[in-house]
């Protein structure tokens, strides 16, 4: 019974995401406006009962609350109540897409969370050698994009120094929109050598990361069994921690019985 | 014999790709519209015989009209017929594309595809790590997405929040077409942020294959007798297997004469 | 009381960067004028302070005056002056960005330093295969852009050799800002034979980038210690040298008690 | 003596490759028409005499001549002489930019010459690889340009099957002109998909490489002293082989004294 309701919420979360994209469309808004408005409403009393639930299941609801799907539940449940209230909070809509990361956990899809731990235990390691990189990229843009502010006039779209330091990272990124583009021959000239130094900047942190990989993949095998993350939506009804393996009986946290 | 007509079948596979190329350009199928129609045709009846004759050879039809190429081959051959009866099954001409598949096989590229099969192996082996990569940069797209419509103002482009998930993605690849650019400072601000985030994030596939070709480049010499497919179009006239060893005789499956 | 001036400076520094910004954007700037330009003043005789303090301080001052970091200290300082006797000497405004280099060091981030040192003897061992990389794809940047040229009407926007090079470099980096772009079939097809090289000539720098990371990494453990470079902005009042242990009471290169 | 011919060649075929340049900035031709004019005499004079000296020192011309170097020095003296006869003929001035490839030799970059052949060891040895992704590269494209002729109208700009081919390599490329865009929704959603795979497959050649590069350079350290190569531009006078040490007093290949 607990997987059949596991399906029916990741269909609700991807309808009510749907939902959202579908109302912001004007031309479909218009023609189906009533049918929205009727399904954001199930969807959102859906939520609410989702979220009242689990909090009446367990014993220390704040866990729970204050946990981090605890915390996006609770946004992704409150916007349409809100917009009889304050205008504007549409904003809060967005929060849902957050709610997508269950999905990993409702399908139990234990190898790939076992891949994403590796992946994510890779990046951690490099994470100062990134944000070094980061720190200087940040730092040549401000640079040329002060240089190329000076060098090309207003008119070829460079009005200030934060919309050249913009176009910089547009192309030293190799992005590339065009809606700004040097028009001197001077301004081209830089230009050139920034998407050279972007091109080859590229490189730092792919090395980087592609060798913690390396590291981290020969270890691979050994981790394996480590990786084998016991996915569980039930919570402890008694402290509310989550992860519990899906063979356990009693909370690995408190012993209470699940 | 049989490698004269793998020559002429490899010249009617590539004439008959650029031949759908050709009609797409309306001035020279203004000009030459008789000439392209005549060719169309011969090329649909060497193609009718070409897959007739594969079904009458094999005793059992079923398994070559149900194989990967078997219906390839029939939907690069009926457009033509179907264009008398069905408006828009033109379509069905993007199809012929796939046959270039074939041209590997014929020229019997043997060292190819051995290559390409330990490309594939590392690719596979990296499948699971590439989807949760997907993954996130979805959800990523979404939630920028939807941030990036409540900022920038429906002139600018991002019109609905589909549209503006479109735009993450074009600016996360970076792609950047700049049909849709933001205008306003803080939609900029963002931008430069997925900006950065893409050119990061682009180093996490890389160093993914990179690690898994580096594992099966290694066994690369011990796989190379392995990976010595051999080559051959002539498919078991008893059971329609393909892939025989060029000196073979019998058909290493149902042991039939070849 | 080292500590925090410290802090204060970096927050200064910030605020100059800051500064120079928002000058530049036209309608802020004409709000308020009068209290950028305060500001502005503040910054520079803090500044200036800083700058005569420390050249007190040192019983060498050349040696800190013709220093690296002197150097960009006396241009951040001097370019308020100079704007009431040379025309156009905001040019100087940009060198303050440099000046976040500093940052690094007053905040004594250790390990990013050690980090930053990493990368750097990795990106200086593959200098000379990079160069080589950079000459090929100029060399081939000048033979297409020159063939661009000749191909294509000035009407796309190919209007000089140098521009043509400018496209081929945009278009080879994968920039492709669209504001030249081909209009006939055949420069078309040259841009795509452009594309396709320029989509695997940047393996070439990830390549040489990721196997000298691996080479650095693996000594990475041993070399951790002496990576460990003390930070300390304090420099010796008798030789000027900088980078003192935090634990020092003598300069490591004069004797001098500090 | 040597050296200083070497040297002003060098100057000289830095000078025509400006010259080419310079005259195509319609501008600057209009106003220093003249100058140009005469100094692209002086450097083809100069070509004259440099490749008829070389023909005359060595004994057998014929091996020279029809040398890699060889045909480009022809081909980069050839053109002012054929504009008297053949309109058109500007086009080998393009050809020029191949000279550029002997500043290599001609500065003694000993070094720079080894790791260039390092990176070409590795290129070439991934050479059936990369053949296979491209191949892959171009039929997807073909498939996919397809689709996108059928979804799309031409108004967005995709007239022709070609022409979305076009569009699909600016594409999956990460280029991006945004000359041609998808407008439909479905064109967009196919777009993506474009995109992402791009952003993917582009981790296969730089993993090929990156592998390649790794194998190569493990061995480096024994492979350095090949690497030495002894550049030289004194070709043979007897056999016209070129590459002699620099202490060579005999010629390797014909034994003749140089």
């Amino acid at each position: 019974m607990g997987k059949g309701f596991d399906l029916i919420l990741i269909f609700v979360i991807l309808l009510s995401v749907v939902l959202v994209m579908l109302e912001s469309v004007t031309e479909f808004d218009q023609k189906y406006h009533d049918t929205l408005f009727t399904m954001e409403w199930i969807v959102t009393i859906f939520f609410t009962i989702e979220y009242i639930a689990r909090i009446i299941c367990i014993r220390k609801p704040t866990s729970y609350i204050f946990s981090f799907y605890g915390i996006i539940d609770f946004l992704s449940t409150i916007p349409l109540y809100l917009s009889y209230l304050v205008a504007g909070s549409q904003v809060l809509l967005a929060v849902r897409a957050f709610r997508l990361l269950r999905i990993f956990r409702i399908l139990k899809l234990v190898q790939y969370i076992g891949e994403a731990s590796q992946l994510g235990t890779a990046l951690k390691a490099s994470r100062t050698k990134i944000a070094v990189f980061i720190y200087v990229v940040l730092i040549l843009s401000v640079i040329m994009g002060t240089l190329m502010y000076l060098i090309e006039s207003p008119e070829a779209g460079f009005t200030s120094i934060p919309r050249s330091i913009y176009w910089t990272i547009v192309t030293l990124t190799t992005v590339g929109y065009g809606d700004i583009a040097p028009q001197t021959t001077m301004g081209q000239f830089i230009a050139t050598v920034i998407m050279i130094l972007g091109y080859g900047i590229i490189a730092v942190p792919t090395g980087i990361v592609t060798v913690e990989f390396a590291k981290h993949g020969s270890k691979g095998k050994n981790a394996e069994d480590k990786n084998l993350v016991h996915v569980n939506t039930h919570s402890c009804s008694s402290c509310g921690v989550e992860g519990h393996r899906d063979d356990a009986t009693h909370c690995f946290k408190c012993g209470e019985l699940l």
